[in-house]
Formats: structure tokens, sequence, C-alpha cells
């Protein structure tokens, strides 16, 4: 089996720069924001939204490379969405993330909130000045899903009719939104066509849709040592993935267990094993498939390169995370 | 004596259309922000910032009256305003604001930063969406400067050293950048030229300075019941202002009192005391009427309007809430 990062290779040299720069920019001129930006862009993250960015621009720029323009897009992708960690963190009141202790755990809401409006302002001030109106719009989208998102997870919390189409959209506002829209960004910054660029959007569509539905698999099928968190979080908090509605179609004992919020006893386990005794997991790895060979389909008029070829694995790849 | 609401009466209908838009925009479509919205919209906001915005407005549209992109900055001036403010109230855990408990007091630090990220988001679109890059970029530098004014505040809590160079600047930041640049933003909406639009930006900087200054001035010469809040709030807090600083430099006993944080019985009654016995609040005033006068002579090139006239009377407005 391959690994996310081997795939990154065309723009490896890209990443690193961009890590240092990220770094340099929250924490240098802001001791207070120091700790928070070696915790925030040390090791450890992996750097998928920046990595698809400067695959895209590579991929769309075959023979010039890519500008200092493509470069900042991908820094302000990565900022947008450590940003929005941080405070997502602040607001379920997470205190880890994959096993490392979150922002505001380690340094308090005040600094966690304040480093999140840190790299949110920071990034609309960059995205102005990419001198790019079309680009301004696409980016400032991702930041109204971000916060529709997150309203609309917490108004469905523990909700047992909400739908497949339901759970996808709130999926693409928290997590493709991003991965859609800085995609044809980078196009843009490209001048490629308005349609191609739009091929571009439906890659990161799809792509993101694909990988969030792998990670909510893996909320229940992975180790707790391997995600950091024990297994279930997602719905033990009443966030409701797609394991848990096809298993809802099979089971309906598992209605009553989530309505009343896991209150009794052994109410988490029995659910847990209601879902792993549906197809839900099976259902679930087939939606996702569907999405990962969309993603791919989408990437049919781009002229072969390193980078197009790194894009399609990596939607493969995000399957191969399931086995 | 006059009201601030009654110098707002050439935008008086304007300010009441803002109002029931803003309500509609953050409460409608999310019950969870409904009550936030009615408590952040509802009586009591002052609205200081788009009334100058649309004062602005009509001062450079004497005859063709305002255009439904100057009223959507309007808006967004008034959701960046507001937005900070429910953040700066989770970040300084304050509990009441004009005598008010806060958002975050209220409804819980979840909410608070929810209902401010959802604010900064939908301002993102909004402006992005006036398809105008050199008003994209003005208010972009709007949200990187209250960034930035929140950071130095943390940084210099308690520290004597804080030149009134220093102090100015933070002021810049966190309340005159605002007015500044939305004042030039209306202005170039407008079409007139660049070099008035910068004169407009001067009214708002200077205005925004005096009207900080007069802040200031008032957490001491006023009542608690006024400010809704004990007096001395800021000092405190270790938010050292302009008749701190000016004080400092008759009463070297102060130091010591700030410089231990107010930690024995009486700290702060003698501080209060030897800040009442300087200069420091005759000296403020001499600051804030400085920069009130050097606003309304940055009005000197408009055409005289209604509006024009309550800039100038607001301008002076402010030097007369002292006495």
């Amino acid at each position: 089996m391959t690994s996310a990062t081997s795939l990154f290779s065309p723009v490896e040299a890209d990443l690193s720069l961009l890590t240092d720069n990220l770094k340099q920019l929250v924490g240098a001129r802001h001791p207070i924001l120091y700790a928070a930006a070696e915790h925030l862009f040390g090791a450890g993250g992996k750097r998928v939204r920046p990595a698809i960015v400067l695959l895209m621009s590579r991929a769309t720029m075959p023979d010039q490379g890519i500008t200092p323009k493509h470069r900042r897009l991908a820094e302000i992708t990565e900022m947008i969405h450590t940003a929005s960690l941080v405070h997502d963190d602040v607001i379920d009141e997470s205190e880890l993330r994959r096993g490392v202790p979150t922002v505001h755990s380690n340094f308090g809401n005040r600094i966690a909130v304040l480093a999140g409006d840190f790299l949110f302002a920071q990034s609309s001030w960059y995205l102005a000045n990419l001198d790019n109106l079309t680009v301004v719009k696409l980016l400032s989208e991702v930041i109204r899903d971000f916060a529709e998102g997150e309203i609309q997870q917490g108004l469905n919390r523990f909700d047992t009719s909400l739908s497949i189409e339901a759970y996808l959209e709130k999926s693409y506002y928290k997590t493709a939104s991003l991965m859609a829209n800085s995609s044809e960004a980078a196009g843009i910054l490209s001048g490629i066509s308005p349609e191609l660029a739009k091929n571009l959007y439906g890659y990161g569509r799809h792509f993101g849709l694909a990988f969030q539905i792998v990670d909510d698999i893996l909320d229940f099928t992975s180790s707790s040592e391997a995600l950091g968190k024990p297994v279930g979080s997602d719905l033990k908090s009443g966030n409701l993935t797609a394991p848990v509605l096809y298993a809802l179609e099979e089971k309906p004992y598992l209605e009553g267990l989530i309505e009343r919020e896991f209150a009794e006893e052994d109410d988490l386990e029995q659910a847990l094993a209601l879902i792993a005794d549906s197809r839900g997991i099976e259902r679930s790895r087939e939606l996702a498939t569907y999405h990962a060979q969309a993603a791919v389909r989408q990437l049919a008029d781009l002229p072969p390169s390193d980078s197009l070829q790194a894009m399609i694995e990596l939607a493969e790849y995000q399957l191969s995370r399931l086995y």
C-alpha cells in the first residue's frame, strides 16, 4: 500500500516551503501566537488541501511552472482550513485532534479564538491581494460554507430523520467546498477556460465527499490508537454520518438509542454493534467509491503530467485507507 | 445638548432598514442564532459605524441618492464590527457590554464563537459580491487590523512603558480602521476621485481616534450606571489608555501599582485617585479635540448637504460627551 505523502512527491518541495511560510507568518511577529503556530503547522498535519491546490496548479501549468499567486492560494487554503479547525474545537469543546491536544485545550479559549480570527483575517487580506475578483468570490464562498456547515451540524445533532442528501450537503459545506473552490481557483489563476475550471471544481467536490465519507467510516472501523480518539466519537456526540444513516434503515431499534442520546448504560455499545451488524459500512464504502471515481472522471481533459497522475492516485488512495 | 441619534436624521430611514435587514439575515435562517441576532441587532446599538457609511454615501451622492451597494457596505461594516465585539467578549471574558450581558455570557462560548464566525463569513461573502476589488481590499484591511489590535492589546497589558503613539496605533486598529476604510469605500462606490476618497478615509481615521479617546476618558469620569460597567474597568484589566499614560508622566508611584497588577487592597482606588489628581484627563481631552477638529477639516472639499453637516456635528458631538 502506498501512502498519501508519497503521492505528494510532485509538490513535496512546494509543501515544505509552504509549511515554513505559514509558521513564519503566524508565529514570527506575535510571540503570543508562536506556540500555537508551531502546534498548528508543525509536524503531523496531512496538508492534503494545499497539496491538491499545488497539484492542480502544476497540472494546469505543465510547461510554465507555478506562480507566486498559486503558492499564495495554497497558503490561504491551509490557513482557512486551520482557522476553522481551531474554532471548531472551541465550539465542539474537543480536547484531542488526531491524538494531539487541541489549541483550546493547550492554550485556552482566549488564544484559540484569537489564533483562528488572526488566520481568517490574514487569509482574507492575502486573498484580496491576489487581485482576482473571481478567486476572491470562490474562497469567500468557502468561508461562508464552513459557518453554514458548523451551524447545520449543531442543528442536526441526534436527528435520526437526517437524509443522506442532507449529510452530503453538510459534508460539502464542512470539507468538500474548500477542496472544490480552491481547485477551481487554482485553474483560474492558471488562465484555463471557465469550463475546464468547473471540472477542477468537480474533482475537488467529489474528492472531498469521498474523503469525508472515508473518515466517517474509519470512525467506526479503525482502532482508537489509529484515530487518536475513541471509536464512535462522532456518533456519541450526535454527529450522524453515512454508516449510521444507512444502518437506521435496517435497524429500527437504533433510532431509540440515538434519540435518548445514549443516556443509559451500554446504549453506545449496543448502537455500535447494531451498525456493525448492518450493511451501513458496506453501503458507505460504495458511496465513497462512487465519489472517488466521479472525481477522477473530472480530470479527463487535463494534459498528462506527474501532478495529474498524483491526483488520480490520491482519489484511489482514499478508498485504500479502508482496507 | 444634542444627541448622537438626532444627528443621524439624514439617514434615519436608512438605519432602520439596515437594522431590519441585519436581524433578518442572521436570525431568519438559523433558529440557533435567532436569539443572538435579536440580542446583537436589537435595541441599544448606537449604530455609529453604519451611520457614518450612510452619511458618507449620501454626502458623495448629493443628487443621485445612494445605491444598494452603499447600503450593503453599511451592513457589512456593522456585521464586521459586531463579529469583532462578540469574539472580543469571549477573548476578554467580559460578562457585560453597556450594562447588557454579552452573547458569550448569555448563550455560552459555543454560540458566541459560531455567531462571530457566521458574521465574519457572511460579511466576506457580501464583500466579494460588491464586485469591487478596491473595496474588498479596504475592508479586508479592517478585518486584519482588528486581529492585530486584539493581539497588541493582549501583549501590552499592564505595560507602563507603552507610548501614546503605540496607544493611538492600537486604537486605530481596534476602532478607527473600520471607520476610515469604510468611509473611503463609500466614496469609491460613489465614483469620487481617489484623492477625495483619501480625505474620507482621513475623516474616519481622525473621527475614530477622537471617539476612542473620548470613550477611554469616560471610563474614568463617568458613573458606573452610565457606563454599564464599573469605573476604571480598562485600567483594572491592564488596558492602559490615554489618561493613564499621561498621568504616568507626572505620578511615578502609579507605575508600581500598575506593574503589580493592583495586587494589594486599595491599589486600584489609589491609582484612580492619582489619575484624577493629574493632568491626564485634561491632556486626553486636548488629544481628542485635536482629532475631532482634524476629522472636520478632511471634509472641506465635499459639497454642502444635510449629511455633510451631520458628519461635522457628529465630530463636535464626541467632545460634548465629555461635559
